[in-house]
């Protein structure tokens, strides 16, 4: 029963997110039904972070178990194989794992990205890939307003009403803010992430790249530890898990 | 009778191409009719390089003549208004232009890129926005292969058969290959190009990258001038008009 990890990369346009639904179609359903069209038996695929819905990943990592010792270059084109032209979902890469190796439990450090096109016109090329945003956005204000949130705190301002994380307490590695091209870019890099968490902080950023709030207001919404002061949720379309450290 | 220059961006995916068709879709039509749903009148839009079926842009340019002093930002607007949602075009700028201003001949050079995504794994972000190819490729022998079809030559062997130029002369300013994170980026300007120039040769430097041709193959089949000696043409997904200079 050797156990699998695969890199997954996704478009989360059409997908309800990654996890399983009762009806809506998900990323997990996808990967699992390729896999097992190959392998022959029911598989369950577990993840190191559950997108949600129109979230992208360009490097997802999920771990399945197998009931034959599969060479990792047939697991990956074998399930491509089956994914292809079906849905927009491709694994990168597949690798066989320790038996304790979890996906989730076993990350380190997750990376993700959050796109912005702050630009007149909407996008046409990027269309459900970025946040069209049709001001021109301060991200340098964006990014000194940022660095308040760096370190260990108390993120109840940033999470969802619906987390079911046992606890606020989240410790923020990397927030930063570039430009790149005609677009901006927010990196946040953390061992974990709240639900929502990064959507709802890239929000807030927003309102100061706007100048709609002044940059010290982030510090202090964060020390509000009340949700009601955070602003609006950035949309799902901007947002990719880019990578997982093990 | 101002005349207007508009810079547009597009998906090709959807479109048989830049040019309007009697029955298929074209960007053409589809940013005529929405430029005609706010100004009330027939218009006729002339752009820079007429794309093919699945070629994308990013910087298209096209002129068109209006009846009235429409300001820029109008046009702009109510022409996105119009497009969004429908197709995936958009129109990133408008501008007066003097009347003797010719998207087409007035070009003094044309930027173009080519995407070529080389690893196993198909591509599930960038599908039709790239060519997936699925081995590894050599892009610094491309590249120095390329460097034989720089300056003023008879492109015979890169054009197509129903290339409609008066003559298979042009001048090649630029035609570089790089490796940009996990894909290889051709960049070629001109003046001008042939019918299906860039594509032909970038299905020649593929068989460079992949091993099957010697580097100097390159200067003999241009010098050939016959169009059997050419690659099998690169697709169209992975050519993107960048950039027009006037």
């Amino acid at each position: 029963m050797p156990r699998y990890k695969l890199v997954i990369e996704y478009d989360g346009t059409p997908f309800s997110g990654w996890q399983r639904q009762a009806s809506d179609p998900s990323v997990q359903q996808s990967v699992e039904e390729a896999v097992e069209a190959f392998c022959g038996h029911a598989v369950r695929l577990h993840c190191a972070g559950r997108t949600d819905a129109g979230v992208h990943a360009t490097h997802q990592v999920a771990h399945v178990d197998l009931d034959k010792d599969w060479r990792t270059d047939v697991v990956r084109d074998a399930t491509n194989a089956r994914l292809k032209a079906r849905v927009p979902v491709s694994v990168l890469s597949a690798e066989i794992v320790p038996d304790d190796f979890d996906a989730r439990i076993s990350a380190k450090r997750r990376y993700y990205i959050y796109r912005i096109l702050d630009r007149r016109a909407p996008p046409a090329l990027d269309r459900g890939r970025v946040w069209h945003v049709p001001v021109k956005l301060d991200h340098e204000a964006m990014d000194r307003a940022a660095k308040a949130l760096l370190g260990k705190h108390d993120f109840t301002t940033f999470r969802a009403a619906e987390c079911q994380a046992n606890s606020p307490i989240r410790t923020l590695d990397r927030l930063d803010v570039r430009r790149e091209g005609s677009e901006i870019v927010v990196y946040a890099h953390a061992r974990s992430f709240l639900h929502h968490q990064i959507r709802s902080i890239v929000g807030s950023l927003k309102m100061v790249g706007a100048g709609r709030w002044p940059e010290g207001k982030m510090g202090a919404v964060l020390a509000a530890r009340d949700r009601s002061q955070c602003a609006a949720l950035a949309p799902s379309s901007g947002l990719y898990l880019a990578g997982v450290d093990y």
